[in-house]
């Protein structure tokens, strides 16, 4: 049984959520696999809304075109409804997994609608239109947000009393599954899963977990339209700090 | 590592193809997983068409309700487009999941636009609508027949030529990745996969991995809504043979 | 001017609810038609659920398969929600009308949104499914529940409380024609109606006249595409009771 | 047995149009089933097009709310994807069947996916906008034109050779069932349904079937919500001729 | 720099609004451009529902038809949600912009979701069913009446609050920019957009930016397809008044 | 009469593109309109494809967040089918444009459904994610690539006869409206645009005006909900070149 080796970027600059995200991937991934946490070298420190997502895209390309450790089987992206899976696709030669995609895709097999609670509500846009695009908003019935942002999730009681609040509005609009609405909700489905009695998936278990199915089943990304290698071209890419 | 035990349903009565399907599935399975095969007692023989896809359904909620054997962790439904689904999420209490779905949720992280190519042209409207209602129908380019039947596959030269003719179609259509729309087709993804320089997902290994990437990751169906456990009631079943 | 010779399948094992039915269906029919009603040999006494609605399916078309008394002109199918439809157009070789879809394009005539009033919220999705498949879920509202089992419609001013406060929600979601979803209903249109000052439409009513006006005008199922007779092959069917 | 007063309105002022529609009307109607034949006394001689749409719009309104002869209790309006329904409804005390709605609700029970075949090709896309308002468009594979204006289908032989050739490119839009896009082609279903092995909906039979339903099952437009009677105010009528 | 003529029909009877439209136009219009207002000869004194809005379709192509002013390089229609834009794309020569669809364009420009408040419920279908046919019904959260009807508009503080108390309903629908549902309502833009701290789009003033916009850049209605020149037939058009 | 200033980004760090594409905006631009191209200082030479344009999103972002020049009235972003105007309007504090967007919605105006031709078969996924997104997408009939790279358009003759191929098949998908898919185009709509009897609406011109007409009326992006301030927090930004 061959092991699998999988990147997974965080989304922002802040180095103890790729550690934190990197724990959550583990605790999911299988005996074979391991796990590489990236951060990016510039990009903002948590990624929440528009202009953040963008800037998050390129800084992850940037980090996986002039990454130079081992070699590696998938990447995962650790940044819920953040930009830039395509581009990454075009970039790498191994499947590449967006852990919104990745939950709305396992949510999809728990029940017939399932929804998302995020964090500031000014996110809820780009996660639906993230879902749509990847070909699962079908079955969303809503996302919501708890009002908190990405670094106040650290204040445990405060986060799961949030969550809590916004799963019973998601719940009320016909959703039989939730979705952890960011990465740094990992661990959370544990926790609140049981108080909700629904199931509920968290993005980078997820992703980790597909990841490993597409490596285990020999399936890569399609090279015939969308994503196709990178037109070879000049660019000029921000100069490498340090 | 937990052993992960998988029970794969064949949508007919046919045994050998059972067999077939269980051997693309340990195929794709991983080292921890058993996989073990059944075969409904009644229905038909291959399931083409809406009246045998509705047997179909019913037979296999008959078949797990009265299966006796070993206890498992998660159902395979292994019918390309085939009824039933739902039923078996009621009736079960481990996950469930449909080779159809299965192959759509991997195809959609492999391109932007899948196709599926399946059997007799009568079979895509059911295949559209299976799709449709599993929330993946989105990215669905097109879904094409190559006007076999199922128990015509055992041909593989005339197999593999019917296939690629349909695949250039669904490719046409816009297809970046295709999927293999039957059950019987299992295998075919590695020969002709390269022929078409196009990556090629088969619902059977599809769905043995997400399986197993649910029970890895402690999900299960949700109970609150649609796949509720059957209100108890008299149910006349039909008398089992023998 | 010739009869119309309808057969009526209940969608489960109660008589008297195929008695009732017949009743709601004779009411409905012009001067020149007769209803014949039929009670499926197996399934579930009342259908309520997925695993019910594809036992229902398969209970019906073997019903239809093992008929052996006078000839008909069309088949209406009494389950508000349930499946099946499909197999029973490839089956007979007459016009069939489900009763979800007859009351929704009826429905449709009457205003510019409808919804539909069922029994158990768990019924919701199904028939959401139904009537997106059926081609008419685009003008629909909302599908509520009143949190009544199908065997509890007995108590009529319960039934008609519970289907008043459910009919507010419909309409606050912009419904302005209301559906019975549930042929065990049929009779309430008249007395809920006058109260909510709405149309209401009941299923088995509206399918009646529907296969009525397929069969004056000599309409039939398409044979060609997804209704295509059934492929001649070997289906052991449940063995015949008795 | 009641009988039914239908009043079927032409969307234009060709006289002859009225008689073929009323006499298509009355081959469709039951035994107990008056028609009654309106044209309007201004507007356009034929309606192809948005302009001549509206204009038949107001112009069948008005010839409706300037009636003056027996009263009735359906009205049936016989120009195939032109407006003017909703505000029909708004105005009569009675059922309001639209030809374009009707064939397509019948249709739809026939087939998966239905196809039409009208006239001018510039007729295409209000056709399409007018099954979509209604609520049917889902199951539409196509609209397509024969390049035949109204007063053209007089030519016989020459209207069966083009809606032979437009049927053709409908069935391979998946199109299972027909259906005649213009009024005017009142009779063409039984000429050529048999060449081409398809069910052939006519909107005038289909219409004065639905009306005879909704009288038969006492149900009337639905006055809450969009189609409430007209604000009484001021409105200036175009003078009646002479 | 050559100057925009641009014509400006009103949807009903009521010279007043002509007038106060007019101004509403002129204050948007860019310094080169001359606005000119025609009112119907006849048609509702105002267009509250469906039956005065196909009244008042071909009482504005009536209107247009029989004009014999100066020439004009574009029509800006003025009725919310009111039919006819089709129809006077084929008449006339030059660009045509209806104020709904406009106020639409725009809005989407400003915010992701946008929302409408109109005058009586009953026009929200008519609204919504306009937005989806020209192309900008996806990003629409809602349609909302805020009980007043046309007539009522005069009295200014009246119409205030109910437009706000309408405004939040659309708000909480997830709208970020609002739209007045009214021609009638011009003016309204400034006063209540500091209270609502939202975009508001006026669709007088955005028809006559996007027509002069059109005008600027030399585009014209396609003739290709469904706006071509109307088929030369006889049409008895209602007799001129005077 | 107040002059609009508007600010262009180019997509790509081409210079002599940015040249072209002002001269395009300048021609469209009313007589008190000034535009001032801005190119940005990294990124890809042309945007194709995902992985550019995400770049190129990121990058034009840092273009306008460290743009030290004269105030401006407007952003037009001229990138056909690229990434970035969501977050571009977090940032100014001026309406923003996006030439994608502004083409669709002016050929909205035009006709009842519109198609795009762009450079390489690549891109067209791209803007059709793109047009749906920003609510335009219902009426694009058809978005195909001439299989020109953005770099190629110089050869006029070459680029002539592929976009007229591409055109070709664009009307038959039934376009009514041509929109140049590149801002690389702009120029061609004369010339083409008499060639092929339909409008063709170039992307820049169109923003362009778009910009003046909300410039004109006094509007602004919403801060209410999706294109909020940006939060603010510590980002780290490529370090700016010399």
């Amino acid at each position: 049984m061959r092991s699998v080796r999988i990147v997974v970027t965080n989304c922002n600059t802040t180095q103890e959520m790729t550690e934190e995200i990197v724990r959550g991937a583990r605790a999911a991934a299988g005996p074979g696999t391991t796990v590489l946490g990236l951060t990016p070298a510039w990009g903002p420190e948590s990624a929440e809304g528009w202009l953040d997502s963008y800037l998050s895209a390129a800084a992850v390309i940037d980090l996986l075109r002039t990454y130079e450790g081992p070699s590696y089987d998938a990447v995962v992206m650790a940044g819920f409804g953040e930009h830039g899976r395509e581009g990454v696709r075009e970039l790498v030669d191994v499947p590449v997994v967006d852990i919104t995609e990745a939950a709305a895709h396992l949510a999809c097999l728990l029940g017939r609608r399932y929804g998302v609670v995020t964090t500031l509500e000014r996110s809820c846009g780009q996660i639906e239109d993230s879902l749509e695009l990847a070909g699962v908003g079908r079955n969303c019935a809503a996302v919501v947000g708890t009002g908190l942002g990405v670094l106040d999730l650290g204040d445990a009681d405060r986060t799961e009393a949030a969550f809590l609040a916004a799963a019973e509005r998601v719940r009320e609009a016909g959703a039989e599954v939730l979705v952890l609405g960011c990465a740094g909700m990992t661990g959370l489905q544990r926790t609140v899963g049981e108080k909700l009695g629904l199931p509920v998936v968290d993005g980078v278990g997820a992703a980790v977990k597909l990841a490993e199915s597409l490596v285990g089943l020999g399936l890569n990304t399609s090279r015939a339209g969308g994503y196709a290698k990178p037109v070879p071209k000049r660019r000029v890419w921000p100069p490498r700090s340090g």
